[in-house]
């Protein structure tokens, strides 16, 4: 359901999995038959079109069938709960239920009340499990063990639900979490959480090997938290001279899509350390794990 | 294309089956391959995730190929006619159209000028075919015999298709058929299609056997029937109480979405008697037996 | 990526692949395993049910998995370029990604930056190729020879990317082009693409083997170039006198879709000489043709 609910256990063995079934996507038949004939529904109450792309990928790579539903809260105003839709849904005999909600708690909620197995895809500001398990298989790749880096995340930790799962499972996985952004930005218990607060972005980044650079929601903002996109460029935006506080191997992540000039300087964009689209790659393995673990739990 | 057009030999054929389909929703691999290489257009011109979802789902396990198109009476005002749409589609050799219209008659239009088979997913406020067949489907799995069972329709009967096609098809079958709600809301022909109208709810439930609740579409109305929701609610709305009017073991239906507090009181959502669910779990039946009897109606 | 990069070869070869690949659709099962675990993205940057429908279809007559991403320009607007979205798709290696865009030059210029094959479903007033290679097929199967025949072009040549890619398309196969339209709906280059401009329609007309009438597209024009469609019928509008200075078995089409009453008189709708379905027939043939030789020239 969210990473907070997950061992250290269970999160490096999806990555294991994940890891295993990553080459089925560069085969020239990209399909195994091993969901053929399940349901799976994808239910987004918000607009997302790499998540949802990623999921719906991830489940014909392993020959389900997808029904994607897309709603958003007008029509859930129309007096109909979200548990209603869901049992609904769920007399269809759907296999796996994926939902993406605007507000915290939804997929527990879903799945206490349901029998149909639920993937959580973002709820509200509150956990992205399958991003935090994409950002672990990425850096993974790259650094033989999680256990003692340096893991630093930049900018709306206060709001972003990739920020909250990230630093749940690095810290689980024994790393070390700093975080930097602006001070209306970031949470007032984020020591609770394991993840110690920069004010300012250079000390922040010293030694660090890796780096996550989160996406300014200027859309999700109500309230403005800083000046404008400029500012916060200036202050907290990455470009070459940061990164070169950093080890000198140190990546470079976000989970997109970015906005090239205010959390990142166009020209790190191809440097071999950011690994942007090496996260989006294994997005899709990472999503097939736990179609494939879903499923896999309930037929043995 | 709607219940008025079929037989009750072919309404029975058409649910039993439905009944023999069902199970294949139940295994471990729901698909078939009867529909295998069919291409299924699902073309929608309402917003209408449930039977949608529903045909998709149907026409999935039976292994077509199904495609979703949907529009808006706003890209038909752009000067293309209905009939130039579905021409057009029908170029593309599909094997069914399914189509949801806002105005009554377009797919009988449809089936008349394509020859391409087209599927009734309702039309304005004329039928709702495949939910009255998934109706009676489901009141005979609990009853035996339609035949001399007291249906009880409840609400805004003038403007519901379902109200319509229920009772077309319970009539046909060979039960007698009661409706209650608001009198501006009953239609003048309504002894004319076979039903009786009890302008007092009570007197209506009395020995039901079956209570079929509407749903009051506060968006399709224009001009106000009645004063407010909570008015309705003490009025027609269904509780405890008022079931308890009904034979011991009635049955108690909603065509779904419900507005819990309006039609139906949340006191009764999980009575034994109340099966919703198993409504919309027959729908996904009824409507691959549709499907399947449509295709093999051709192969044959 | 355009008719204007064909050689009349290739043009030739792509309408000969449709032409063995088009009694697939005519099959009970219609479905060839060809493109079995491939997978397909129909990225939509305009609304256009039939060419996607077109695209999705062919896609799925050949055993591909197809994902549909619509999209609109205030997504981009955001501040994701298109080029970020194309490499985040990219990155989830699906086989194909099929492109329409506003703008032109999109197709291209995805093509030059990502490794995977992109096919182009109309870009801005630019090209629109599938819809001229499915014009020449249509024609070959009635005509024997392209070469040498008369085709008319009739409407909003400036602003039509039909108009582009049929000129392109038709003149390196050895056909004469003449366009009519009212003046200002005539582009200053037009001898250039090598077609000639005839003003009045019925010389344009006159001994014409092939007509093809473009759509007046009210919703793209933001001035006016002529009084009204009323006005234009009268002038521009194709009727059954018109239709007479043509050769006698000369045929009628239209890209779709019509405006009737505007571009065609609805009396001409019904003679055997209008083949605008048979376009949309071979349009999903030219679709498959295009999708199966871009994987078989990677696969070989």
């Amino acid at each position: 359901m969210g990473i907070k609910d997950l061992t250290r256990d269970e999160i490096e063995f999806i990555v294991y999995t994940a890891e295993t079934l990553k080459e089925i996507s560069s085969r020239d038949i990209k399909k195994v038959p091993t969901l053929r004939g399940k349901t799976i529904v994808n239910f987004f109450y918000e607009p997302s079109t790499r998540t949802k792309t990623s999921f719906e990928i991830a489940a014909k790579r392993l020959s389900a069938d997808t029904i994607g539903i897309s709603a958003n809260l007008s029509s859930i105003a129309k007096g109909e709960s979200l548990i209603d839709t869901a049992r609904n849904i769920e007399a269809m005999q759907p296999d796996i239920l994926i939902i993406r909600y605007p507000y915290a708690g939804a997929p527990h909620f879903l799945a206490k009340h349901l029998d149909t197995a639920v993937v959580n895809a973002g709820d509200g500001m509150h956990e992205h499990p399958t991003q935090a398990l994409l950002d672990v298989m990425t850096v993974k790749e790259r650094k033989d063990e999680i256990e003692g880096l340096e893991v630093i995340i930049v900018g709306d930790i206060a709001h972003s639900r990739v920020a909250r799962s990230d630093i749940l499972a690095f810290t689980k996985l024994g790393a070390k979490v700093r975080v930097s952004g602006p001070p209306s930005l970031i949470p007032p218990y984020i020591e609770a959480l394991g993840a110690d607060y920069y004010p300012n972005l250079e000390d922040a980044l010293t030694e660090a090997d890796v780096v996550i650079a989160l996406r300014v929601q200027s859309e999700r903002q109500k309230q403005v938290f800083f000046p404008d996109v400029r500012e916060y460029f200036i202050r907290f935006g990455l470009n070459r001279r940061r990164l070169s506080l950093t080890k000198e191997d140190a990546l470079l992540m976000h989970p997109g899509p970015v906005n090239w000039g205010v959390e990142l300087d166009p020209e790190i964009m191809e440097l071999p350390r950011t690994i942007i689209l090496d996260q989006v790659k294994n997005g899709v393995a990472i999503r097939m794990a736990i179609l494939y673990l879903l499923m896999g739990s309930r037929l043995i």
